[in-house]
């Protein structure tokens, strides 16, 4: 078995596996949490959502704190929680700050020493991390899978959506970094780990990935009108749905909370909408 | 205003209150969190469900965690989630277990010293507490309240309940402590807090309360089967269910719920019961 299981948890009528394999993509170990609807099982495979977390988190604060499962657990989903960096690495100035480094992958590969040495977040979470799951839970049927993240994770899960045309059948972000390359912490995170080039940046930047978009795009972005990170310009919603809208995309569906900050009360709050958005893509609504 | 409003947080269309203010019962500044839904108002004020956390927490863990709020705000109910003892007396041992002393309160009023002096939580969370938001928030209706809990706090919600007859419309708990009296953790409580009079400890411990109990006894109770606390004989379930039955007490519901553990994924799951319970008992369904 590729993965080391630490706990299993009931939840909502199903189990949330905790996890750890040795990823040879990050060339580290990589925790993870999986949470399987007990309707599950290998002649009835569930399809899967992929929780792309945000700065500062691990797999647990999403499973813990989202909700997610209440509303997957009724629907047949499984819900994958990744980490959001590679750990245990100690490059210099990995654990500096929270906006860089561990805990802050961004979720792409990185080219620049040494973070490219471990930093290969993209293809973990693109191609490795669900084929190995695919080989090992045959409840799973990843042939089936959306996309979903919060604030940095929105950037991770935008993006993928977006570079891997047909992977996911939907996208959904809550509080997402929709436009990197314009706002603070996706400049920081882009020079360290593709260096200086402008031009690169704009492959992982979901306001520039869009305006190449073709056909209709299946995603569902709420924004709180009181989150201090989008009132201070690190999350720019309106860049990206001018930029769908300069490129004639259809389908994104942007949305305004009034009163909302950047917590997990406010992923909890509209949770059971992405839930429903993804299990309606995915056949299960 | 006797509060000190910390933060505002929306969540579910209602906000939660981070609130602290000065007891005169315990004689410290008190933390609270308060949940109020979005359709309650002076004309319109909404009941209560306090919700009594367990051994560690705060209030800010079942705020997190319990996703109590999502149900409460669909049925127009407030939630209050006071702390779990008083902080910052630092008594001699006050913070060296954890379980005695700060977050280990057992939500008796201690007579021994030097407890006595600041660890009151009956009184706190029976009278001053609900007096004072009765006079703060004109948007609750104190007289129709409810209470629950978890571990040490459905101790406290069982307790309570028993002894304060026609105080709270209905009681439910995850995971109580249900026989304080006998088992380490109360025993340890009791001793400290209390004294050495077993006789004394039997006006706080639901097993023994329950036998002299007249009428019905609205009240739920949740176990998980798989909870290393239950299985170690910290929670006792059964001797509360044989002390109702030797008492010919009508209405509690036990049940155990298989695979499940004493973490919040057990309280979150099993949640939505407990807050309809409530409910149906405070005239909202």
């Amino acid at each position: 078995m590729a993965f080391t299981t630490n706990s299993t948890i009931a939840s909502f009528g199903g189990t949330i596996h905790k996890l750890t394999h040795d990823s040879s993509t990050t060339r580290t170990p990589m925790n993870l949490n999986l949470f399987i609807p007990g309707t599950a099982s290998p002649s009835a495979p569930s399809p899967l959502l992929i929780f792309l977390s945000g700065l500062t988190c691990t797999p647990d604060n999403c499973t813990e704190k989202g909700f997610l499962q209440a509303h997957a657990s009724r629907l047949g989903l499984a819900i994958l929680y990744p980490d959001t960096s590679p750990r245990g690495t100690d490059h210099p100035g990995e654990h500096a700050d929270w906006d860089f480094g561990s805990s802050a992958s961004f979720y792409v590969d990185a080219t620049r020493d040494p973070w490219s040495s471990n930093y290969n977040m993209e293809s973990y979470v693109a191609e490795e991390l669900p084929r190995l799951l695919s080989l090992h839970f045959a409840q799973l049927d990843t042939r089936r899978v959306s996309i979903s993240g919060h604030s940095m994770g929105g950037h991770g899960a935008l993006t993928l959506f977006l570079r891997y045309p047909g992977r996911y059948r939907s996208v959904s972000a809550f509080s997402p970094v929709c436009n990197p390359s314009r706002c603070p912490w996706g400049e920081k995170a882009f020079a360290g780990y593709l260096g200086g080039d402008r031009e690169e940046w704009k492959r992982h930047d979901a306001t520039e990935l869009v305006r190449s978009w073709e056909g209709s795009l299946n995603c569902l972005i709420d924004v709180g009108t009181a989150d201090p990170f989008y009132k201070g310009g690190q999350l720019l919603p309106e860049n990206f749905a001018k930029a769908v809208e300069e490129a004639g995309v259809d389908g994104p569906v942007i949305r305004y909370q009034k009163g909302y900050d950047h917590s997990y009360f406010f992923v909890s709050t509209f949770g059971e909408d992405h839930v429903k958005f993804a299990a309606k893509a995915l056949g299960l609504l």
